[in-house]
């Protein structure tokens, strides 16, 4: 069984991932591991994947062919479905069994397809499995949140080459996203706004950090970004639940995504990045002082003793200029 | 001049540092680069590094040969030791210009030196480089903290190959360090004791995640470690500040971390690492709830979409299986 622990210090807890339990020997060299055999992702594959949570198809039956987007539970979760979590002392220290959900939105049936190349039908269907996975969820009470993630490449940490993005659900509300919460409050109790439709505003009225807008969505490069290239994505007008979103909403949304992928794609050469979805917690009415958004950082630097050591970035790229490489004269389709 | 800008939101300060401003095409492939020439660290190519700002010599003249240890400023620093902070503020955003110090602390004149190979006099001789810097950039009233760090190997990020640390004082107190601070005021208030005492006596008492003790020093696996193998090492004593730890001290300490990185090269084929120094804020008076401390993260695994999107960390190797594997049964020496 995983756990959960915590540290003392900071409260930051981390996942003990007995699952995947490493010895010393198994930490691999730093090179691009391929597994032997077929990629259980693939169309066909499906009796070599734990049975799907939730399918987009237009024909076949649950678990054979004729889907476009499919959603399993991982074969090697982080943490695990099954149990209660027993929260437990021992000394200073404070743990729990490592309850939670991790499952893989399998973006599409072809191994070498690519998320932004996907038509924007088909990317939308990709936005909806994580919102029919956020909803069927949030109606576990043991889960707190649900953190939708996508490793595009090794350096990114993808171990896996079929285009795919993952959800880990956890019973607690991660460090992160109660930084933002507690940020957000606090903004909105002085001023009464939301400081990301603040954000928006400025940014809309600034233009030179704008990377796009289309259909009430917007792709800005953040003021203050750890990573050079750091894009958001964030809906106009104002929505703290990703899961609220219509579905004329996300079409408009793939646009803007597959457009931003399609640009980092060209200007700097098909990186590896990590995209993070960014929702309020599970069941909690909308709020005011919380905006849903995306977070794509492309993986062209790497976390060092300085960022590790102070929670600093040093970032060699200047969003200005970033936004600027990003921007496509054309517009955004 | 490089800028550090505050997120709005979270309130964490990142550096924009044009002094390395990358445009797209300057990132590079992942792959080491070999810088052409001769290393400029090496005894002998004194003159083409900056002036030295601190050495440990037993012969020669300043900026000659004949040092042990030698400090000299980047030549291509994070942040400018030049100018005023000059805060302002841009609608939203906060900023202020990069000023701070940014240096090296060349740790042995040989090329193919290694800081866990070094005598302990050696090492010691190194502690005290990071001990003598602190003490010097606390006279300048614009600086509130001093990082030292070292990135062993390219994975960590380092990007020459010649043994060295760095330091980069900052004009504001990191996030993490302000983390703990605050983690270990709230412990004191409740309890009257310093929570990393607590730790040790924890640690000591449990026997499970100890590593080694040795001379009023010891290093342990933490109980929620964010990294496979994440080490610390601290004073068994009450002391919040660095530059307090006596000579004697420092030799003991030496042992100690020349110890945890030799068992850290064994067991784990001479991985790549950072180590990070965490001492109390610059000219802060003797704090009862915060004591000073090095941790140090072999590089086995990458952060990715779900640690950058959450700050949970998952780690595949209990704290308790590390120890046992850097535990040597023969001792600390």
């Amino acid at each position: 069984m995983p756990e959960l622990r915590r540290d003392p210090v900071v409260g930051r807890w981390v996942i003990i991932s007995t699952e995947r339990a490493r010895r010393p020997s198994d930490f691999p060299p730093r090179e691009v591991r391929r597994r032997g055999g077929p990629c259980v992702f693939c169309a066909g594959q499906e009796e070599n994947t734990p049975p799907e949570v939730w399918a987009l198809r237009q024909g076949g039956h649950d678990n054979g062919t004729g889907w476009q987007v499919r959603v399993v539970p991982n074969k090697f979760p982080a943490l695990r479905i099954e149990g209660e979590l027993e929260p437990a002392g021992e000394g200073l220290y404070d743990r729990m069994n490592g309850v939670g959900a991790h499952e893989v939105i399998i973006e599409a049936p072809e191994h070498d397809a690519s998320l932004e190349r996907l038509s924007v039908e088909h990317l939308a269907g990709v936005l909806r499995a994580f919102q029919a996975r956020m909803v069927d969820l949030a109606q576990d009470p043991r889960l707190d949140y649900v953190m939708v993630f996508k490793n595009h490449g090794e350096p990114a940490g993808a171990s896996l080459e079929h285009p795919h993005s993952q959800l880990i659900a956890t019973p607690i509300v991660p460090s992160m996203v109660a930084d933002e919460l507690a940020g957000g409050l606090q903004h909105f109790r002085i001023k009464q706004r939301c400081i990301w439709c603040d954000i928006v505003r400025q940014e809309r009225h600034g233009q030179a950090r704008l990377v796009c807008q289309d259909g009430g969505f917007m792709a800005v490069a953040p003021f203050a970004p750890r990573f050079p290239f750091e894009t958001w994505i964030l809906p106009v007008t104002h929505r703290s639940s990703f899961p609220d979103t219509t579905a004329v909403e996300l079409f408009a949304l793939a646009r803007v995504v597959g457009h931003v992928l399609r640009r980092m794609a060209a200007v700097l050469n098909d990186p590896p990045y990590n995209l993070m979805l960014h929702s309020a917690p599970l069941r909690t009415p909308a709020l005011q002082h919380f905006h849903w958004h995306i977070e794509i950082i492309p993986k062209l630097t790497n976390a060092a003793g300085f960022e590790w050591g102070t929670g600093f970035f040093i970032n060699p790229t200047p969003p200005e200029e970033a936004a600027a490489h990003l921007r496509d004269e054309r517009g955004a389709s």
